[in-house]
Order: structure tokens, then C-alpha cells, then sequence
């Protein structure tokens, strides 16, 4: 078992109706990875300026996380800033540094070109197609992608897909890729594109997992308090391949649990600004949301008697 | 088992992205009992105008919906005129005609005073309470309400709930009525003003049932093509308690059970206008949704090794 995952390291300012923070850790492979080490070890590969507080990222390490790919360059590291409103859905993007992220070039070492999953978080479709390129031989292959890429790199983007096993997207995401309105036509659209699998991300409204044979739907958990959802699609994505590496499967029902896990550990991450609830979060916490998504969602067949 | 229902039979204009239709039959007592008859024998309650085609109703007469309660007056009948935009979620009201609705007081016959179960359709919380007053001893009371009756007629409805074993109310007006912006939170919150089950339907994002201890979530099914969205909540309501009066149950699996069903019923209404699609709907096809809602939704535990 062996988890890759090639994405930005980042400091990120972000406001939300609750408050706000500056300058704080943030990133696609931080928080998939601060999510996957719950269950798996993973590697990281990124780049990150000679600004970046490296002891930030500690407590990774402690979990096994191998940054070795993490390079440090210098300059400065790629920056976000966000705001959201009272529609917790849908951050406003007010500043985006790229930073040394710009000339981001990402290099496999030995191990990593080993990997048998990898998540490819949000870059450049050529960037994310030179990773596969130097993977040898990875059993599933996730990448997340954006409306800049959809629209400004669509030829890239549909060269990468039918080298992709899952799509993990939200869904306006979807919906611009497929030039579909309805989520689950536009899911289905998508795998003609040569995607086995469609996961669409729905922020508080769950997400849906499209396969070839089956079509799963998970709520997100019902939380009391949502501080900051920066993070959640990233962490999701991070449980979700952290327990298909863990359980070393990719069959249906072994999909339709690492959504569980996804929304799962998302739900966490949005209970406090940053990576801060992911940070001393503990695998049995995990598990025991686990069985109360169960719990919520699961209900008896009619009896035979109704018909 | 005997299930009656008070509200608005109605003529309703509508218009959503995918067409339009005048005058067509509407009314949350006809989308109620249409939905519920699949099920169980229902009983209406309710008043039209001398304009009324009656005719319309043969479908319902056909499933054994008792009519006897719905009173024929002089005048026109109530009518509502709305209109959807591409977000289906909301109907924007362009004009409603109270007409004969709006001297209505409901009168139940000496069968009717007997129903087990009782939905209290959406109008004046008065009229709900007088509806109450009349019934001998209903093993259910469930009750609709909107924003209207919240800001204008607070009291009597903070009178009306501890009689009310359930409230089935969509999200704006469970946030309005308990004065709390989650969900979850406010459902709760409802709870301590005297019901003991609280539905939230969300429209395309499925229904909330929070009891006294448990609570469930049901996703809408996804499909396709939504053409209108009328009167999903309506027979929401009709296929949840249609069940609950053919289990004859009441107990947390079966309330879970007809959350789904209501859902699956609901999913139905809105494939086509008015009801359409819930005139020559089988038993047959809703007990195969309701199983395709299972494959939907279920998935297993984790194994133990993941801890």
C-alpha cells in the first residue's frame, strides 16, 4: 500500500462569519495528506518557498507523512486568500499568489514513482499528466481539477481523463465539463470521456459517487458548526484515497465507503479554521463519525407485505 | 388503519423552464392523498368552488380516496399561480386567489373524527387546532406550516405544536420558526417547543428526520429531469404517512422507512406537471424506487482492522 499525492503546500488568509485567520497552513496535499495519514502513509510531493515555516508541518511528519518530495525553493510560498459568507458553499477569492508555485515543475524520486495510488490535486492538466508519466505502474488514479482548467486547458484536461480512474470535482465543476445542468447526466457525460468514476462534491449537501455500475449518494454529516470549510474537498479526497489504500481495494462497495470516509473526515475539517481539527484528530474519532453516517442514512427494505 | 387529510384543493398555473400549464389540478390535499392512496385509504377534507371540475378527482375516487369531506360551495376555487426559474428549488408566487378557501372551516364526518393518523395541510394554525378539536383520537398528528402563519400567526401555532407528533416544514421555515441558521440546530430547537419528530424537506437535497432519539437523513433521488417541482412536499407527506398508516407504526425504523418513501413518492410527482405522473403511478413502480433508494444510500460498516 502506498498513497501519493502531488499538490500545493500553501499559506492561506481565509474570513469567514466566524472569525478570521492570516498567514495560516493550507493546501491541496496538506490537507489530503493531513486526512490520509489518519489511515495510510503517504507521500508528498510539492514545492514551497524559503518563507514557509516548516515545523508546521510536524505534526505530518509524526504521522508518517513522507515529504521528502516537498522541495524548498526560493521565494515565496503560494499564498490564497478567501472570504465566505453566511452560504458557506462557495468561498470569494480575493488574492492568489502562485508564488514559487508558478514554475512548479513536479519531480517522482524513486519511491513515489512506485506509488500504487495517486491523487493529482488541483493543477495544471499538463503538470498533472507529466506525474503519470514518471508513475510506473499506479493501480488508481485520482485527480481533481477546476473551472480554470476546464475552460482555459480543456484539450489538456480531455487528453488526461481516459488516464484517470476517478474524477473528484464539484458540482459546477461537473456541470461545465459536461455542458450539462443536471449533476448525475453530467456525471454520466463525463465517464464517456473516459473516467471510470465520478465523485461530484456538494459541500453541505453531500456528494455523489457515479461508477459503472453503481451510483452512491452520502450526505454530508449534519454539523451543529461549520467554522471554515477551506480544506473539506481536499481532506475528502484524502479519506476517501487513504481508505481505498488502507483496504488496498477498489471494488464497489469499498468506493462507496471511502465516500463515507471522505465526507467523514471533511466534516472534521470544517469544525475549525485551518488544518486545526485535523491536526490532533484520531483515527477512532474518524471511526465513530464512521458509524453514526451509518447510522444516519441506513433504513430497513419494506416488508413484503407493501406491494 | 385510516389516514385523513386537511387542506387546499386547488387549480394552479405554473410555469418552470420546461412549460407551462393554466388551471391545472393542484392543492397539497390532492398532491397529499394522490401520493398516500398508493398506500393506504385516505380520507379528504377540504373545499372547492362551484367551478371545480370535479371530474379531475375520478383518479383518487378510483384509489379509494374517500371525498366525502370535500365540500363543493359557491364561488371559485382557490387558485394559485407560480413560477419556477432553473433553480428549482423555490417557486416564486405570482398571484394566489384565496376564493372559497377562504371561509373554509373544516368539518370532519363521524368517520373522519376517528382517523388514526391526521395531516394537518398548510393553513391557518386556527383551522389546524379546530381540525384537532373535532378528532376523537388520532394516533399521529402531522402538520405543515410556512412563513406566513410563522410571522403572522406565531402564537396560535406555538399552541398548535405540542399536539403535533410531527412537523414536516422545509428549510427556511424550520430556521424561521426556531430563529437558528443551522439546520440540525434548529430542528432541534423546534423539538423543544413541544414536537417530538421534525421533517426538513430540502428539495433536490433530500429530507432530515430528527427525533427524540434519532435522527436520518434521506437524499432525493437524483434524476434526470425535474420538469415540476409542485407539490413535492405535498406528497412528501402523503407517501410518508401513507406508509406509516399501512405499517401502522410508528416506531424509529418505520418513521426512517417513510422519510424514503416520501422521497421516492416525491421524486415521482416532479418528473411531470400537476400530477400528472401520480394519476397512473403503480405500488409496483414506487416499491422499485424505493429499493433503487436502498442501493443508493447503504454501505457497510468498516472492517474492524481499520482502527
Amino acid at each position: 500500500m502506498s498513497l501519493l499525492v502531488v499538490g500545493s503546500v500553501a499559506l492561506d488568509s481565509v474570513e469567514t462569519p466566524f472569525g478570521a485567520r492570516e498567514n495560516v497552513l493550507g493546501g491541496s496535499a496538506t490537507y489530503f495528506s493531513a486526512a490520509a495519514s489518519l489511515l495510510t502513509r503517504v507521500a508528498v510531493v510539492g514545492v514551497v518557498g524559503d518563507d514557509f515555516p516548516l515545523g508546521d508541518l510536524d505534526f505530518l511528519r509524526k504521522r508518517g507523512v513522507d515529504l521528502e518530495g516537498l522541495e524548498k525553493v526560493a521565494g515565496r510560498t503560494f499564498r490564497w486568500k478567501g472570504k465566505y459568507g453566511f452560504d458557506l458553499n462557495t468561498a470569494q477569492t480575493l488574492d492568489t499568489q502562485l508564488n514559487v508555485f508558478e514554475h512548479f515543475q513536479p519531480r517522482l524520486g524513486a519511491a513515489a514513482r512506485k506509488a500504487e495510488r495517486i491523487f493529482l490535486g488541483n493543477i495544471d492538466p499538463d503538470l498533472q499528466m507529466r506525474v503519470l508519466d514518471q508513475a510506473e505502474r499506479p493501480r488508481l488514479v485520482c485527480a481533481d481539477t477546476m473551472n480554470f482548467w476546464i475552460s482555459g486547458k480543456r484539450a489538456s484536461l480531455l487528453e488526461l481523463l481516459p488516464r484517470v480512474d476517478l474524477l473528484m470535482v464539484n458540482d459546477s465543476e461537473v456541470r461545465q465539463l459536461a455542458g450539462e445542468s443536471s449533476v448525475i447526466k453530467a456525471a454520466r457525460a463525463v465517464q464517456k470521456l473516459g473516467v471510470k468514476n465520478v465523485v461530484v462534491k456538494r459541500g453541505e449537501y453531500g456528494a455523489l459517487l457515479v461508477g459503472p455500475d453503481q451510483t452512491f449518494f452520502a450526505p454530508a454529516f449534519p454539523l451543529g458548526e461549520v467554522i471554515d470549510p477551506t480544506g473539506a474537498g481536499d481532506s475528502f479526497a484524502g479519506g476517501f484515497l487513504g481508505l481505498l489504500d488502507r483496504l488496498n481495494a477498489d471494488d464497489p462497495s469499498s468506493l462507496r465507503q471511502a465516500t463515507v470516509m471522505g465526507a467523514t473526515i471533511a466534516s472534521f475539517t470544517v469544525e475549525q479554521f485551518s488544518l486545526d481539527r485535523l491536526r490532533d484528530l484520531s483515527l477512532q474519532e474518524v471511526r465513530s463519525r464512521f458509524d453514526a453516517f451509518r447510522q444516519l442514512t441506513h433504513f430497513e427494505s419494506l416488508p413484503d407485505h407493501v406491494a
